[in-house]
């Protein structure tokens, strides 16, 4: 049996006690630099732009003053100096300083703290009241200026002399007590403590043994608004049949404008393979019309870096890629790691699957459940630096076609070491790629990809439903630990997701579970057209899977439909985009109701210059009413005076007094509040309604 | 300035990287492996015999079944082989095991986890009902069974072809679902299992990066009762201002002993300072009679290794200890790291000391306080590895004198670094030493020297009087992360400190202060006689000082006078000893009262054989009564059955039934019922009273 990495830790410690042993006269203390994750080992996540605060808990023996300094830099760049933020003492010895995250790139951080004899020094002569006391301390100043000079550049050399000088000479004469509390005002003179502070002696400064990871992100890693669609059903349902093209794409483009969305998700546009191919609703046996599941990649035309024919060509996608830049959108792609059975992989590679005894492909399996039409790759091949080549080539086959977000299918089923090798390489080059972890599956899981370097994760906001559901779920990801690494990316439904909220809620339903994911999350999408078009019947009750699903087959959409949610959908997301509280998830706070089907929330901008607040009525069936009770403090309210209420959804504006409102909500008619809260009315005669 | 230390960080990362990059094909994924201390940089702590419980959260990616080991050894001793215990895996992902703790040392602990083959096929196998599929997966398991054989010990080589062939065999026989049911069967044989499990192909484990470390000390470490009292004020009232000895001392041990405690703490034992020195309440100036403070440490005749004259001699300690040893008690010695002005190490080593600009030595101050008796070391002194030479060197004399406990006294006064180098050198060399840690100082520098390698703890607990105040701090000193490092030692009085509770609350203060520290922590002390006798007066008032303290000035104490506490306190630590519940702090739970003079806990074995149930009268002026809750489904209690408290103090029995019980105190009577419960009620007639 392998021994443990004795040797690997014995090095490791060797070298920390190296530096430690040193200086057994270094006596400041750094505990628990944060944010830190896992020791060190994963880096914590920010968008540029952001303040990152840094805390650290600093103190030495005794009654000594510290100096603690925030330490940080960007790693990615050539240039790459440190940056100084002197840190400052809160309570329980807990020290704070902040930056502001830069461009996208990988960034460090690091403490260090030293006892500072001179700021020791003047904290006890502030406390010093006899004459002879004074006298003495003033000597040990002079004595701190002259030994200053040493560390001081030329120009400040003869400003300490002279501050030394003056001290001694003050003090020899110092007799009386008028003439001591002079002296002390002379040694408590700002310019000396200014002058000394920039030359402080370091030699004994303790560091934080790790310089802790910061990956910083362009802003849409934090805020970003999906639309997935399957661009082979792009085409109307005048022509039944027809393949759609990425042509028919960029016509959708406006529509997908109009309704606010930012990221155009597409799932694989790469040729689907034949062989094994499933039909209709999933059906075993394909017939020769089905189009077959974009999942199961690859056939002769070509695997992950081509292009299905019947979309077009290279050249088309492209012209799809620019074509959304001009309407503010991106196009997103969904990486999925695995082949159709005549995926070109499967004979060029043959080492990079398994293989069962009787001379076949191991196809994908979890007994009894079998997937014959795709085959996953075997991570533990010995041809393992070829496969993780070759799968990176991939994604730097697409960045160089222009795209910038990967939406990663089931990252779970693939190697953990895989991942955060591959994501560190391409943001290596790349910071300002995306990816997203389609990963459904257990908590630990989930955060490990997060961790390991995915920029956002799918979450588990489909099956919440409940007041108590989405208060423990939203507050762990807005307030958990997980919030340093973990983005979330809520998702009312995808192709594999029709949940029972949708089957049974009605439209109300689709109206409230997206005003929640809109407002809860600062990232969010929505799998369309069958989401505006209200699609809610499922392949068998019971079922999550949709019928006719578009996984299986060509669908033709109307989306001229009268029932459609499109200009609702466009209000919301208008909405987000005009209110910066919604651009970020850590300021969410819940507020009580008294009603458990009334969910009321609020968000902020850290100048809390704009405030959300939103009540949603969780009941699709009845009108719900209740009070609700908002925490007037920390949404800076004056208990005293009114404050106006605007619902950014019907227009209405509303004047609130005191915590306890009352609240209102007949779904047939409007499923939610989302009010921007303004602190200052200005005429009362604006006012709908007076509550 | 100087650099962060790149150099470490980017030797401890490349030392990483080579280790992890060895294989690409490693699956398995280890994380937060605990108990871990702060990445562990420090020790967990854990008592000899007690179980030691491992956890991690482990996982793969896809279906495929891990095996995990815990690996643990004994650091210290010569023959320190890893030993593996299997983990076993719970709910969300998380692996737990455990090993009982042996003798106390120096012990690590890692993890290792790795993808396993054979369990992966068995669990697949076991879902598998096709013949085809069983047939191949027969074939797929006889080559596992033939790729162990090379890893397997001689003995176990055909046993493992024997399977192999049979699987083979039976597989191409096998040609319906009968002869596939059997076959299955077959492969699923235990035997067969547990041959595999015993040679895995651990050539792709994972292992956590380190090993983490772990104390194990003496069971006196988690469980000691504490007495402290002056050697010098143990002279009868009838020879008033004799200085006690050593031998008077040892006249004192039955009583100690006879009250129930196991350590006896004396402050500092050395020769008394005369410069400076202290007189009666902390005059400035002593009269000629005074007997100084025994935290002066030093005069001529010796400083931190030798004994006051007046005491007696090292001889006479030496009996001293060995008299303790025959009562079942250990001598515990303060140790004070500062000096008299007349201290011999300021002839000798000046350099220790801080130097003023007139020529004096800098003494002890906190402006505008003075301790002109008091030099503190200096342990910036550039002579620094003589002065922690030297300071070892008074713990080793000591141990040599047979001394294995200390208290020290204000470790938060000097550098970190020192205690860290310090603690861990002795007990490198004499694990059973126990430190003592008396820094009653800001939160984080306490949980520092905790984790740095002190054994014990003082506490906040003499400042925590209300329900509330009591459940805050005892939840987090029981059930908090610092409880794997922070061993709480409770006192109701020290000499230092006389508390507004004791000094208004009059008898019952003093019992129900012992009560709740004799029950709420395994490890207690009070500083007698003052506390047996009711001393409550202060100095002047608002003071926590003493009237006429025994730090100044030889006391004379009358042991026998009848209000003494000494036979209560001797039942209080009587019934500690009986219970082992009460001998670990880990258990607490409190429960609800409807009174909030009313505290109610409970502290029980693992094995739940031994249950204390507390109920406290906070009120030492007051009967109260209220309905106390306690959790049945905790207590394992049949909420349909009676069940019997047995007061331990009174020697009433209760018979109580569900949940709700009502209790009513009298503190001039009983001011707390300290219960043992009995789950199975034999007589009914037994009982004095029914509720």
């Amino acid at each position: 049996m392998p021994e443990p990495r004795t040797t690997l830790k014995d090095r490791v410690r060797a070298v920390h006690e190296e530096a430690q042993e040193s200086d057994g006269r270094v006596r400041a203390v750094i505990d628990a630099v944060r944010p830190c994750i896992d020791g060190g080992r994963f880096a914590a996540k920010r968008a540029e732009g952001e303040i990152v605060t840094v805390e650290a808990d600093c103190f030495t023996d005794g009654h000594d003053v510290l100096r603690v300094l925030l330490r940080w830099r960007e790693v990615s760049a050539s240039a790459s100096a440190w940056q100084d933020v002197e840190m400052t003492a809160g309570i329980n010895d807990v020290w704070q300083a902040s930056f502001v995250a830069g461009p996208p790139g990988r960034y460090a951080y690091t403490v260090l703290a030293w006892v500072d004899a001179f700021l020791s020094w003047r904290h006890e002569l502030e406390r010093r009241n006899e004459a002879d006391d004074i006298a003495l301390a003033a000597q040990v100043g002079a004595a701190l200026a002259r030994e200053a000079m040493a560390r001081a550049e030329r120009e400040d050399r003869d400003a300490l002399a002279d501050w030394a000088n003056r001290l001694e000479q003050d003090a020899m004469r110092c007799s009386g007590d008028p003439q001591a509390q002079t002296l002390k005002a002379l040694a408590l003179d700002p310019d000396l403590a200014q002058l000394m502070m920039r030359y402080p002696d370091q030699s004994r400064a303790e560091t934080w043994p790790n310089e802790l990871p910061l990956i910083v992100d362009r802003v849409r890693a934090r805020y970003s608004t999906w639309y997935e669609l399957f661009p082979r059903s792009t085409v109307s349902g005048s022509e039944p049949g027809r393949h759609g093209t990425f042509k028919e794409c960029e016509a959708r483009l406006p529509y997908v404008a109009e309704l606010g969305f930012d990221v155009l998700y597409l799932p694989p546009i790469h040729p689907v393979g034949r062989e094994q191919r499933k039909g209709k609703n999933n059906a075993l046996v394909a017939e020769p019309t089905d189009v077959g599941s974009p999942w199961a990649i690859g056939a002769d035309e070509g695997g992950h870096t081509a292009v299905h024919p019947e979309l077009g060509t290279l050249a088309d996608f492209r012209g799809l890629v620019a074509k959304a830049r001009g309407f503010g959108m991106e196009i997103a792609l969904d990486i999925a790691y695995q082949c159709a059975p005549d995926h070109p992989y499967v004979k060029a590679h043959p080492s990079w699957f398994r293989w069962r005894p009787d001379g076949s492909v191991q196809y994908a399996e979890n007994p009894p459940k079998k997937y014959q039409d795709i085959y996953p790759f075997n991570f533990e091949t010995e041809d393992w630096r070829a496969l993780w080549n070759e799968l990176k080539r991939v994604f730097d086959f697409w960045i160089a076609e222009g795209v910038k977000i990967f939406r990663v299918d089931n990252p779970h089923t693939k190697a953990f070491r895989f991942w955060e090798w591959v994501i560190d390489e391409i943001k290596r080059e790349h910071p300002d790629v995306i990816f997203l972890a389609e990963a459904f599956t257990r908590p630990k899981v989930m955060h490990r990809l997060a961790k390991l370097g995915f920029t956002q994760s799918y979450t588990y906001f489909a099956w919440r439903n409940t007041q108590y559901e989405l208060t423990e779920y939203f507050s762990e990801l807005a307030q958990g630990p997980g919030r340093e690494y973990f983005r979330p990316n809520v998702w009312p439904n995808t192709p594999d997701i029709l949940t029972e909220a949708l089957q049974f809620g009605g439209r109300p339903a689709f109206m409230t579970r997206l005003e929640l994911a809109a407002t809860l999350a600062a990232s969010y999408g929505i799998y369309g057209p069958a989401f505006e078009l209200l699609e809610s019947a499922p392949r068998e009750t019971g079922s999550e899977e949709y019928l006719h699903s578009e996984k299986y087959q060509l669908r033709h959409w109307d989306l001229e439909h009268p029932d459609s949610l499109r200009a609702f959908i466009a209000r919301v997301n208008r909405i987000r985009r005009d209110n910066p509280a919604l651009h970020s998830d850590w300021s969410l706070r819940f507020y009580r109701t008294d009603n458990e089907q009334l969910l009321c929330y609020g968000k902020s901008t850290p100048d809390a210059e704009n405030q959300i607040l939103c009540v949603v009525n969780l009941d699709p069936h009845n009108t719900h009413s209740g009070w609700v009770t908002l925490d007037l403090e920390v949404l800076g309210v004056d208990p005293a005076l009114p404050y106006q209420m605007h619902d950014l959804i019907t227009g209405s504006r509303y004047l609130w007094h005191g915590a306890r409102n009352f609240v209102q909500l007949d779904p047939q008619r409007v499923t939610a509040h989302i009010f921007r809260l303004h602190r200052r009315v200005h005429r009362e005669q604006d006012f709908d309604y007076f509550l």
